[in-house]
């Protein structure tokens, strides 16, 4: 399509490279753009540019960071003998948004995905490992997707990681919170009966 | 929420101050840039201060231009004695992309709305009196959207243009392509009813 403008293709272009965004959301954010004063557009082009060259990776937990290590590995207010592992840095936000863990963390960087080529080598296992025996942490929690890929990578690291001592748990699959029963699939609905909490009596 | 990193932060923010982003798009739009090579966000970020350095507005129908006049102003192929009138520069896409008009346009950058404080100075209306003047088109095809503003801004128009010798037409209200009467709103079905076309008899 001529838009009269090739910077403007361009950014529209930019804008449809996005995951999530069609051509037509892309084209009106474009043109929010195009609208936006200069200085709020250079803050927006400063923010890209700042993510990639001050961001780096924790040494400790992997997560992102700007200096390593990690405001959540040096805050001495977390627990240490619990660590959550988990596949991506969002999964970290995840977490600590529900305000229900005071441990540490892992971020996997993946999961196990044969086909993809990805195997234990292209995650952060060895590190896991490395960790869990010098530190000794009473329990890790495997925070992985409840999916196929999910479900190996975890299989694979409670083989690894229990023998090093540890308690390795898992998060309940479940029913959501707000869920209704009759729309759960099968699958949710028969984790939910066998994962079921007593109640008292 | 504690992103771990000053710089992640900012862009999250950034993107949920496009419209339609919210937090977690933005976040997940913001994970994206940092897994993305340094040169696509590098390109992305110079594309955005690229619009904002090189885009201006044509002369003649006010749409956006890297030079002005625009390539559909001076498109000799188009037809001069038509003139559109639109809205904003992504409606001169959206009527481009139909392929049924080969006329000029006339970007008006906004409707009357006496409570935003725009009145027909704030808009491009003095221009459009001057150009319809000097070049005489046979018709002026209003291609505003059809709400309140649009509506009073099209009668606004209609007033100023009818004595200057031209033919004012308005895009037809009705029921969408693959719509369904059904489903369709009283207001709208009302215009199809009164806008229907005779079809032979």
């Amino acid at each position: 399509m001529d838009f009269g403008s090739e910077s403007l293709s361009r950014l529209v272009d930019e804008f449809a490279r996005l995951p999530g965004i069609g051509r037509k959301t892309a084209r009106r954010l474009a043109f929010h753009v195009l609208r936006s004063d200069d200085e709020a557009v250079a803050r927006f082009a400063r923010a890209l540019t700042d993510v990639k060259s001050k961001i780096t990776f924790c040494g400790i937990c992997h997560n992102v960071t700007e200096s390593s290590p990690c405001s959540l590995c040096t805050d001495v207010r977390r627990i240490d003998d619990q660590v959550c592992v988990v596949e991506e840095p969002s999964d970290v936000l995840a977490v600590e948004a529900t305000g229900e863990y005071r441990g540490r963390y892992h971020v996997l960087h993946g999961v196990l995905s044969p086909l993809d080529g990805i195997g234990p080598e292209e995650l952060k296992v060895k590190e896991l490992l490395a960790r869990v025996r010098e530190q000794s942490p009473r329990e890790v929690i495997l925070a992985l997707n409840p999916d196929t890929e999910g479900d190996a990578t975890a299989f694979y690291l409670q083989k690894l990681l229990v023998p090093l001592g540890c308690t390795v748990s898992r998060i309940a699959r479940g029913i959501p919170v707000g869920g209704d029963l009759e729309f759960a699939d099968t699958a949710t609905l028969g984790r939910a009966i066998q994962g079921r909490e007593r109640m008292g009596g």
